[in-house]
Formats: C-alpha cells, sequence, structure tokens
C-alpha cells in the first residue's frame, strides 16, 4: 500500500474544512497509508512587503525540508505548475507504485504558496487550477483529488 | 449592485459544505444581490448507462433553462470550459457591469455537469481545472471564486 504524505502549511481553522478534510481522511484509509502534517505559518504582518513574504517563504521552506521523507516522490502544489485531468493524477500515483517508489509526499504552501526551494527540490509540479484558491481549500482539493485517484486506480465508481 | 444568481443541481446534503458554502455567502452580502436557487437532481441508477445519463441532463437543463432571469449574462460551469486566472474572472464580471449587465447567473450541473442545450445557452463557458471535482465542493469553490472576484475588483486584500 502506497504511503501518501501531505504537508501542509497552517492548521485547518474553520470546522468546515477540518470536517471535510476528516471524511476524505477516512475514506482514504482503504486506500495508501495517510499521514497529515502540519507546518506552522510564519505570521506576517497585515500588509507584508515583499521582502517579508520571501522572508516567509524560505523559514517555511525551511520546515517543509526538514520533514521530508528520505525517499519519497515530491510533488508540490503550485499555480504554476502543471495541470492534468484526474485520471492523469491517477496514474501519476500509480506510476510511482510501478517504478518502485512506496512513498509519495505532497506539499501545499500557505497563504503566499511555497518556496522556490521547496519547487526545485519538487520532483513534480502540480496545479489544479489557474485561479487562486484558499490553502485551505486547496488541502480539501488535494484530498478529494486524492480519494478520487485512487478510486480511479481501483475501478470503482464514484459520485462528480 | 450586481445581480447574481447561482443556479445549482442538487442540494448540500453534507453540513461541511453547507457551512463553507453559508460562510461565502454570508461574506458576498456586501459586494452583490446573491440569489442561490437549488434544482432538484434527477434520481439516477446505481450505474447509469449513457441513454439514462443524457435524459437526467435533458431533464434537469430545462428545469435550469426555466429559471434562468430573462435579462442576465450566463456563465455555464463545465470541465471542457475556458480556464482563467482569478483576476481574469474579475474582469469578467466588472466588464458585465460595464456593459450594462445588471444580473450575471452562473450555473452548475449535477453529477454529470450540465446538457449541451444549457452550455449552448450560455454566453460563457467557465472551467476551474482539467480535474474533476465533486458538484457540492464546485459550488464552494465557485462561491469562494465570485468572493475573491469582488475583493480584487474592489481592490481589497484577500487571504490565500
Amino acid at each position: 500500500m502506497l504511503r501518501v504524505d501531505l504537508i501542509c502549511i497552517g492548521r485547518l481553522k474553520e470546522r468546515c474544512w477540518q470536517e471535510a478534510a476528516d471524511e476524505y481522511k477516512k475514506r482514504l484509509q482503504g486506500y495508501c497509508r495517510l499521514t497529515v502534517t502540519e507546518l506552522p505559518e510564519y505570521r506576517l504582518p497585515a500588509r507584508p512587503d515583499p521582502a517579508q513574504i520571501a522572508a516567509a517563504l524560505e523559514r517555511e521552506g525551511e520546515s517543509i525540508l526538514a520533514k521530508l521523507p528520505s525517499q519519497s516522490y515530491l510533488i508540490a502544489l503550485c499555480i504554476e505548475g502543471q495541470e492534468m485531468d484526474s485520471p492523469a493524477f491517477s496514474k501519476l500515483l500509480s506510476d510511482r507504485t510501478v517504478a518502485g517508489d512506496s512513498r509519495v509526499t505532497l506539499v501545499i504552501g500557505g497563504p503566499f504558496g511555497l518556496s522556490e526551494t521547496v519547487k526545485r527540490r519538487a520532483d513534480f509540479r502540480l496545479s489544479f487550477s489557474p485561479m487562486t484558491f484558499p490553502h485551505r481549500l486547496a488541502r480539501v482539493m488535494a484530498l478529494e483529488q486524492l480519494y478520487r485517484a485512487f478510486r480511479i486506480a481501483s475501478g470503482g465508481q464514484y459520485h462528480k
């Protein structure tokens, strides 16, 4: 069974996101060994300047890199990444198993995304949409796509 | 103030989607006159054949068309539609106000999307992602993008 690590910045504060995430985590139990790691969000002033944002991204990036499993295929979620449809994402995960990787790590940044260091370190940069979604909603979307990917791979039906 | 009609198929059964949708509906109050209309989802057997799906889409499509305001710019959400980033979506809405349209209608289909009739009737076909998301989550995503669009247009800050 594939190990999937989801590494995220910040906590899911709102109950609605927490419940949606919990539901998909529960459903994923039958398909992979999922671990969700929440790392602290670097505090920024209300109107941060670019240097402050860059510093926050670097600090968050360092804590992400420190948590990365040594042997894992790293997928970084970023708006400028590559788009794909759900069957292709399912195949991307299945191909890792075929390639002998037993572990996939998906990272989702905070309000300002991920540091360049994390993006460069990634084996694959994935974009869900050219639209900007809140990072907490992006986490729910990622869990849903993981569940959909495993359902597709197992040939199961899944409501749209 | 722009009138925005969101016409959807099916109810938001899960509390998490309901709460997330309610939160964005509340936030949108300051920016537009929003009406959300839920139309019944046509019941299908567990493994519907293509003809059954087509019939369901036609029936759902008819109920959508019956609910369309007579003077409104119609945006249909469909996976094969045009993608755009959030500022472009914000501009699409602002441009309607400039063009003298006082009303925009966004339609989101059910598990199998929208009928061809509805898509042909649309002034714009919008895609959030090449990935398939559940239609209930798509509704939350649409409300979030509407809120983001108005925030962008008003120059306000908004967390990612």
